[in-house]
């Protein structure tokens, strides 16, 4: 016996989110049958209506429902620094520290030659659009500290040399409130070539 | 900074599927706007159509989309046998099985003070009627093997024995390729309680 075909249907879709295996996407299908009148259809609704309005940013590529996003339009930032992230979430994660004021851009991406991804798959190519029409003083590079975020950051680093423009890499090392004994090799090695005179 | 609204509800929303967290439900929201046109709304029409298209069998209350459901209309399987689950992947799981051709009822849940969860609230009442309309020789009490379901279990034995049709309760015992040494001490009780002559 199989599921009525729209029971069947939802557990296939919901089979195709990450990290949601057979077994999971039936229990939440059968949570969703179980919510009350409407409740189910708010998440139907959230979903196309995201779809339908959220698209990039023309100038930094981060999500937005209205362009350009609200981080660039605003008059409150320093237009002289640009951050560049891999993703949107990277950019809601720097947005809590509170301290950072400059401008934002998202690759949508890092380079990864074994899923086959180069630096003409992400936003690299706006990126240099944005450094040759505005005077930018510093770009932050603020890919992640893989193996991919690594490449990514060398790339773009030996790509501005050129420009003149002044490239530099958020610091690697111990996460606060990290124990020595509980921090990798590679991670140790680089907050010790980071020291800083107190 | 928040995220956009529309993401915002997005997230919301599937943060309120259970074991779904917040940095969970933000990973889902990225993956589901970044997928190619029309595969995210694919998802939302899967749950607005089981929502429409779904509802409880007038006669088993398992979920169908035609009523009654496939199984309470079979002319191929026993009207006599009557066996009870908590839920309706309960059905699903015992169909797999390809050998019990009686028909089925779904309680929608099991006993449980804790959660405030008595008999009432479940199906038994339409259990109990269908007793009543047809000729019924054995109910089998397929609850589950935990407290709840074990509970469920014993109120029901209690509840039927006036009627004077057979109650079973599907065995307790060491599952397929289960290692003795691996078995908790209550099912191995079961297990040894439930012996058989070969």
């Amino acid at each position: 016996m199989q599921y009525p075909a729209p029971i069947q249907e939802l557990v296939d879709q919901l089979s195709r989110l990450p990290g949601v295996g057979p077994k999971t996407a039936q229990r939440l299908a059968f949570f969703l049958l179980n919510l009350p009148p409407g409740e189910a259809e708010r998440l139907a609704t959230a979903i196309t209506t995201a779809r339908r309005t959220i698209r990039y940013c023309s100038v930094c590529f981060n999500f937005t429902d209205v362009d350009p996003c609200a981080l660039c339009r605003s008059g409150q930032r320093d237009d002289h620094v640009i951050l560049v992230v891999e993703q949107p979430k990277d950019v809601v994660a720097m947005e809590k520290t509170r301290e950072y004021r400059g401008r934002y851009h998202v690759l949508h991406g890092a380079i990864s030659p074994m899923d086959g991804i180069g630096p003409e798959d992400l936003k690299v190519r706006e990126l240099l659009k944005r450094l040759a029409d505005q005077a930018v003083n510093e770009v932050i590079l603020a890919t992640s500290s893989s193996l991919e975020g690594e490449a990514t950051a060398l790339y773009l680093s030996r790509l501005l040399k050129p420009t003149g423009i002044q490239v530099t890499r958020i610091a690697r090392g111990i996460p606060m409130g990290g124990d020595l004994d509980y921090t990798d090799e590679v991670t140790l090695l680089k907050a010790l070539e980071g020291r800083r005179e107190l």
